[in-house]
C-alpha cells in the first residue's frame, strides 16, 4: 500500500461517507449528533487560531467548510479541518498575508495567492471576476499559488446569488488515471456551475470529473462490499471490482468508465479543467502536484474562477432558466416514486433538513475526530445543540 | 418506431460510421473511395449553390463539413449533406444574410444568426470572439437563430492556431434521457476545447454530453449485435442492451451512464451546454428544440463560442501545455503496444491517414450516397482520385 492512501485510512470512521449516498437518494437515518452552523464555524475559527491563522482568513475557511457540510458534501468540510490545521503548523501554508493581481485585463486577471489558505485565494478571485463582469460582460480569473479551497461550489454559488452565471475549478493530488493507462495522473479536477432561476431556485452543477470520489471506494472497502465495474482500476489498469485494489496501488477512472463507455470524454475534462488551472496560471498541473495529504512542499494548486453577467446578453434569463429547470423537474420519471431533478436539488433538500434540525447532523465518530482535534489543540470542542 | 428515429434509418449505410471506431482504435481496413478534400468542397459548393446558396455560405459550410470528415468525425461530414440541403429547399434555412451584433460588451456579444447556416454564424462568432480575447482577455459570444454547424471542434481549432483557447458548445434535438428519466430530454450537447502546444501540437477534446453518439447504437444494430450496459434505455428508462429497444422509443444515457456510475454528472453538464446556449441567447432550448431531423420550423438553435487569449494570464503557456499533453502520453498504458493518448490525437492520426492518401477515404457506400445527391440535384458528382 502506497503512502498517500495508507495516509487517508485512519480517518475514514470520521468521514461522515454516507453523506454521498443522501445526496441521490433518500435521507439515510444514521444516528448523528446536531451542531449549529454558527458553533461549527465558531469552532473551526478556535482551532485555526490557535495554530496562528489570520482571523479574517480562519472564518473564511471555516464559511466555505461549514456549506460544505450543509449542502451535504461532508468529505469536504469539517471532516478535512486536520488536513488545513496540519498545513498551518507546518508552515507549508500561509497563516496571513493577501492574494495579489500579478495582471489583467478588461476581462481577466491572473492572481498569485501567496499560498494562503485557498478559500481566501477562491473568494478574491470570485469577487474580482464580479466586477470584471459587471463591466465587461465576464471575468474569468486564474489564481496559482493557492491551496484546497474546499467545495468549488462555493464560489460559483457567490455568483449565482448575485443574479450571475458563476463557474469554478480547481486542479487537485493524483488519483485518476488516464484512460489506457494504469497509475494515478489527474486530480479528480472539479467542475462547478451555478446560474439562478426564479425565487432563490438555481441550478448548481458541483461535480468531480472522475467517476466516482475516492470516499465511495474506501467506504465499500469498509463495509467489506464489491464496488461497480466503471469506478477505479487496480495496479495493471483493468477495471476491478475488489475495493482493496484500488485502495493498495489502483486508480479511479474518469467519468464515463472505462474507454468502451467513453471514460475518455471524462479523462478529456479533467485534462480540461488542469489546462484552465495549472497551466493557464503557471501553477503546478499533472503530476507535477504533489501527492494526497504529503504535508511537505506547499500545494500550489490552480484554480479558476468565473462569472458571467447574463444582462449581457438576452433579456429574460431568469425567467427561462427557471423554464429549463421546470421542464427537466416534470420530465417523466423511470421509477414514478423518484422526481427527475436538477443539479443542486439534493443540495437543496440537505440543506432544508439542517434547516429543520436547526443544525448540521453529522456522525458520532465525526464529532468525535472534532473533539480530538480540540483535545490537541487545547480548544474547546463544538458544543451540541 | 417514432418518425424521428425512421427517418434517421434510411441514410445509416451512407454514414460511415465505423470511422466512430478508427478513432479510438487501429484504422480499419474498409474498402473505401479516397476523394481529395478539394473535390469534395467542391462538390459540396456546387450542390449547395444548386438549391440557391450564397456562394460564401455554401463555402462555409464546404470547409466545416470536409474538417469534419478529415478528422474523422464522419457523423457531421459528407453524410449530412442532404439535411443541409432540405433546410435551405424547404425555407427553414436562409441561403444568404448575415449575422448581426445584437449587443455587446467589451468582453462579450450576443449574436443573431438570421437563420443562416450554422458555419456561417459559428465562423463570425468565433472571429468576434478571438477580436475581443485580444482587447479584454476574454471573449464569450453567444448566438441563437443558428442551425447545425457541423464539428463543434472547428470553431474551437480556430483559435487554437492563433495561439488562444478556444471552446465551442451547441443545443441540439432531443436525444438522451436526464437521470431518473424516461424519454428524451436533451440533446447530445458537445463541448469543444482546445488549446495550443509546441510545434503544431495541441489539445482538443471534442465531445458529446452522452455516453456515446446515436451513431454507435445504430451500428451495432445493422451488425445484429448487443450495446454494452451504459449506452442507452428503453421506453421505461432501464437500461438495455438491445438495440432496437433504444431506436424504437428509448433514449440515449448521458455521458456516465446510470446514475450508479455517475450519469448525472453527464445529464449536468448537457444542461450546462443549454444554459450556455440555448438560455443565455434566448434560443430554443430543452424540449422546445425540434426533434432530429424535423424540416418544417427553423432550427433556432442556440450556440456558444470562446476565445482565451492565454498572453493575458502567465508568460509560457504553449510550453506548459506542450508539458501536460508529453506527460499524459508517457503515462504507463495498460496495454503496452497502445500509449496513452491525449484528447485530439486519434484525429491527428486520421488527419495524417488522409495526407498519406491525397484525400479522404469514403465508404463506397457514402459515396454512392453523394452520387445520389448529384443526381437528384442535377450536378456533378465528386470525382475519384
Amino acid at each position: 500500500m502506497s503512502p498517500a492512501w495508507r495516509l487517508l485510512r485512519p480517518p475514514l470512521a470520521a468521514r461522515g461517507l454516507g453523506a454521498y449516498f443522501t445526496r441521490m437518494a433518500a435521507t439515510s437515518a444514521h444516528q448523528g449528533v446536531v451542531v449549529s452552523k454558527q458553533e461549527i464555524e465558531a469552532f473551526i475559527v478556535r482551532c485555526m487560531r490557535k495554530v496562528g491563522t489570520d482571523k479574517a482568513h480562519a472564518e473564511s475557511l471555516a464559511e466555505v467548510l461549514v456549506a460544505g457540510d450543509y449542502r451535504g458534501h461532508f468529505s469536504h468540510g469539517l471532516n478535512r479541518l486536520q488536513m488545513y490545521v496540519t498545513d498551518i503548523q507546518k508552515g507549508v501554508c500561509q497563516p496571513s498575508g493577501s492574494p495579489v493581481i500579478v495582471n489583467e485585463l478588461p476581462a481577466t486577471a491572473l492572481v498569485d495567492g501567496k499560498n494562503v489558505l485557498g478559500p481566501v485565494v477562491g473568494k478574491f478571485c470570485m469577487e474580482l471576476a464580479m466586477q470584471k463582469a459587471q463591466q465587461a460582460g465576464i471575468g474569468w480569473v486564474v489564481a496559482r499559488g493557492s491551496n484546497h479551497y474546499g467545495i468549488a461550489g462555493f464560489y460559483s454559488t457567490m455568483a449565482a446569488s448575485r443574479g450571475m452565471i458563476g463557474m469554478s475549478f480547481t486542479n487537485a493530488s493524483p488519483l485518476v488515471a488516464p484512460s489506457g493507462g494504469k497509475k494515478k495522473f489527474l486530480g479528480t479536477n472539479p467542475i462547478s456551475v451555478a446560474a439562478p432561476g426564479k425565487d432563490g431556485d438555481s441550478f448548481v452543477l458541483d461535480m468531480a470529473t472522475s467517476a466516482v470520489a475516492l470516499g465511495k471506494v474506501e467506504l465499500q472497502h469498509r463495509k467489506g462490499e464489491q464496488i461497480p465495474s466503471g469506478w477505479a482500476t487496480n495496479s495493471r489498469g483493468e477495471v476491478t471490482n475488489k475495493p482493496d485494489e484500488v485502495l493498495s496501488d489502483g486508480a479511479l477512472l474518469p467519468l464515463g468508465g472505462t474507454i468502451e463507455t467513453s471514460g475518455y470524454k471524462g479523462y478529456g475534462l479533467a485534462m480540461m479543467v488542469d489546462l484552465f488551472c495549472g497551466v493557464l496560471s503557471g501553477a503546478h498541473y499533472g503530476s507535477n502536484i504533489r501527492s494526497w495529504l504529503n504535508v511537505t512542499d506547499p500545494a500550489d494548486l490552480g484554480q479558476c474562477f468565473v462569472a458571467i453577467n447574463p444582462a449581457a446578453f438576452a433579456p429574460g434569463f431568469e425567467d427561462r432558466m427557471q423554464d429549463l429547470m421546470n421542464m427537466a423537474r416534470s420530465q417523466e420519471p423511470a421509477d414514478p416514486s423518484v422526481p427527475v431533478q436538477v443539479p443542486g436539488d439534493p443540495e437543496r433538500r440537505h440543506m432544508a433538513k439542517c434547516d429543520a434540525e436547526g443544525g448540521i447532523c453529522y456522525h458520532g465518530s465525526q464529532i468525535q475526530f472534532a473533539d480530538d482535534v480540540a483535545r490537541k489543540l487545547g480548544v474547546e470542542p463544538p458544543k451540541r445543540k
